[in-house]
């Protein structure tokens, strides 16, 4: 591509090759299977809230599908997160680690518990959680009493460590498993945009004590609004289950709830549609790689901006197809996002960083400059699984 | 009916002379419009889910039905409550007074935000806040500091009054909006039961600063889990709705959020389940009214137990028809239950109390005689609209 084309003009040519002329937006969801055919069984059966089969075999096909033993399926997964925070044992007070890099979810979490986001850099290779920064952050600023984890600083319990895949590019999870093992800390992985995304071939969310996904509108796969909660830990699910359902005890009619507890369960209509997204999501996944090797080719003569990689030994969902603007080329972001989008094709830059929301500015934090780098030059380009020919 | 006939067997003659043959659910959605047809429409959008024009439109369309200004739809009646209660102002460390007897969802939406729920008896005629007693409480127990009502014994603000309209049927709001004005108190209408209610000709949960909804599978209309907040504040309506999604702000492509938010917006999916659901409520409320009228023909010569009828000058959705056995069948109540739900008939009791459950044990509370008698003498009978044919 010749040299006089601007960074810009350079992004609109390679996304048009992709994907033909706009207008196309960033990820759209594609109902090709039997979506129609179960959300009618569904509303034949008249159980399309609480109760049905439909809620029941989605938290078992997730199962089978991520490879953990249990699956709870919930309205969202900002529901999922708060909960598996909770059965995590953050409590008031606490201090909950989480990347500066994340949607804004991760953070309302932890407040939602009365904690406090406590914000951890981030690294270009992954996109999530810097490792090897956080490991000699934390030798630096904590101590240990009584087997947990406290900040000298804030003289706090940091209970957790939340990492979130970012784009669906999973994060080097045995580094971090060995930092929540030598910290005391519980692991739980925010992989709301990581189904289908695999770490040394296990899959993202079953790594910590507990995972988190979300299907929402954007995400690989859909169920209009809604999340789940991935355990290994039977004790874990039954109480996730538990909490989720308003804390009712097993009765044919009475209304007994045991401790305070949340109406954060999936109606079984989003369930069927889940159902039928499942079944699909494997040739979604197949797509969506397809797309990002045509990305690839097309982008290869880019100067100035990189698409994004999985990561060494991991399988990436490519959920979000992402561009990394070098470093010299912070500037034209805006041009970017607003040329591509004057084009047709709908762009969009990573979120705010946490620490620069009004309400986590005054959260703890180390060093970000990582995270800083990265937020000023992620750009994703179109991703929806739609846009090549399904491979069969 | 001869007196040899158990008062448990009268029930259950009564209800098999209305709704026929076993097994009948408690209460069952009905989908006979276009429930299939904008189902069907949502998902060939591809909008299911944050996006799309259904939610919109059953926001409009329930304001229109309820005369309320403004509706804002969300996940579901409880988390309705949730951000009612936290635009009343209601903060932690505050205390809300709400009926005894309520589904668990009124207390625990109070402790989403770090409140106490503050137990009020119940009466009768209503079902609801006892407003007489609730005033000679206020009095004996609280003294008005700078225009805040505070709890003499605790010591902690009274924040807000959260009436709940049981089984559809209208609390005594003319008393009640004295009682809260009064006293300096915020009042929330929990009207989750009681769409299609009128008190005085004005629809419920339109008299307080908030009322909410609960589009639950088993209320007159479904969504499959959905709520909404109604009020006629535009102020108090946009706060609503920006804390529901995300609190984002709107940009193009900018995520930065002002504060801490919530993702409880209703999806698209849901809502389309809704505004088909909204065409068929007038009929549904018909058919509700004239299960009543049989259940009242049927029950006439019961001796022990009466059928409950809606407070004078008030319009009753008839959500669920119940029975209020005479204070000497007290004893009967679970022979009730059993032999009903033996007999196909599905039934139930009142909700186990608030002060009985374990979370809330130690939550302030008034003498609660009123809401004791009613809870060991309330029974629940079939009440689903589908039951008698729908008057066109």
């Amino acid at each position: 591509m010749s040299k006089s084309f601007t960074l810009a003009e350079q992004v609109v040519a390679a996304i048009r090759t992709v994907v033909g002329a706009g207008p196309v937006r960033l990820h759209e969801p594609s109902f090709i299977g039997n979506e129609w055919l179960y959300l009618k069984e569904c509303l034949d059966s008249t159980f399309v809230s609480s109760v049905g089969k439909f809620v029941d075999r989605f938290e078992v096909e997730l199962a089978t599908f991520t490879g953990a033993k249990h699956a709870v399926a919930v309205v969202n997964g900002t529901a999922a997160l708060h909960i598996a925070l909770k059965l995590a044992g953050v409590k008031a007070g606490d201090e909950v680690l989480i990347p500066a890099l994340t949607f804004v979810a991760t953070a309302n979490a932890v407040t939602y518990c009365d904690a406090t986001p406590h914000l951890i850099d981030c690294e270009a290779r992954t996109l999530g959680v810097d490792a090897e920064k956080l490991r000699d952050y934390l030798i630096d600023h904590t101590e240990q009493r009584a087997g947990q984890c406290v900040n000298r600083v804030t003289g706090r319990v940091i209970r957790a460590l939340v990492p979130m895949h970012t784009f669906g590019h999973p994060v080097e999870l045995d580094e971090l498993l060995a930092v929540v093992h030598d910290f005391n800390l519980a692991l739980v992985e925010d992989a709301a945009e990581s189904l289908g995304s695999y770490y040394h071939g296990q899959h993202t969310g079953t790594f910590g004590l507990m995972g988190t996904l979300s299907f929402n509108g954007n995400k690989t796969i859909t169920t209009g609004g809604g999340g789940a909660i991935l355990t290994n830990d039977i004790n874990l699910a039954r109480h996730a289950k538990h909490l989720t359902t308003t804390a009712k005890m097993q009765h044919a009619w009475e209304y007994r709830h045991d401790e305070v507890g949340y109406n954060y369960r999936m109606p079984n209509l989003n369930a069927a549609l889940g159902c039928a997204q499942l079944e699909q999501l494997p040739m979604m996944l197949d797509s969506k790689r397809e797309l990002f090797k045509r990305y690839q080719s097309a982008f290869a003569p880019v100067r100035g901006a990189k698409l994004m990689v999985e990561p060494e030994q991991c399988q990436s969902n490519y959920w979000l197809q992402t561009l990394l603007l070098d470093a010299d080329q912070v500037k034209q972001r805006d041009l970017v996002l607003e040329t591509t989008n004057d084009a047709g094709f709908m762009t969009r830059p990573a979120w705010v960083l946490m620490q620069v929301l009004t309400p986590f500015k005054g959260c703890p934090r180390m060093d970000l400059a990582g995270a800083q780098s990265l937020s000023q030059r992620l750009i994703n380009i179109p991703s929806s699984s739609g846009l090549v020919p399904v491979v069969s």
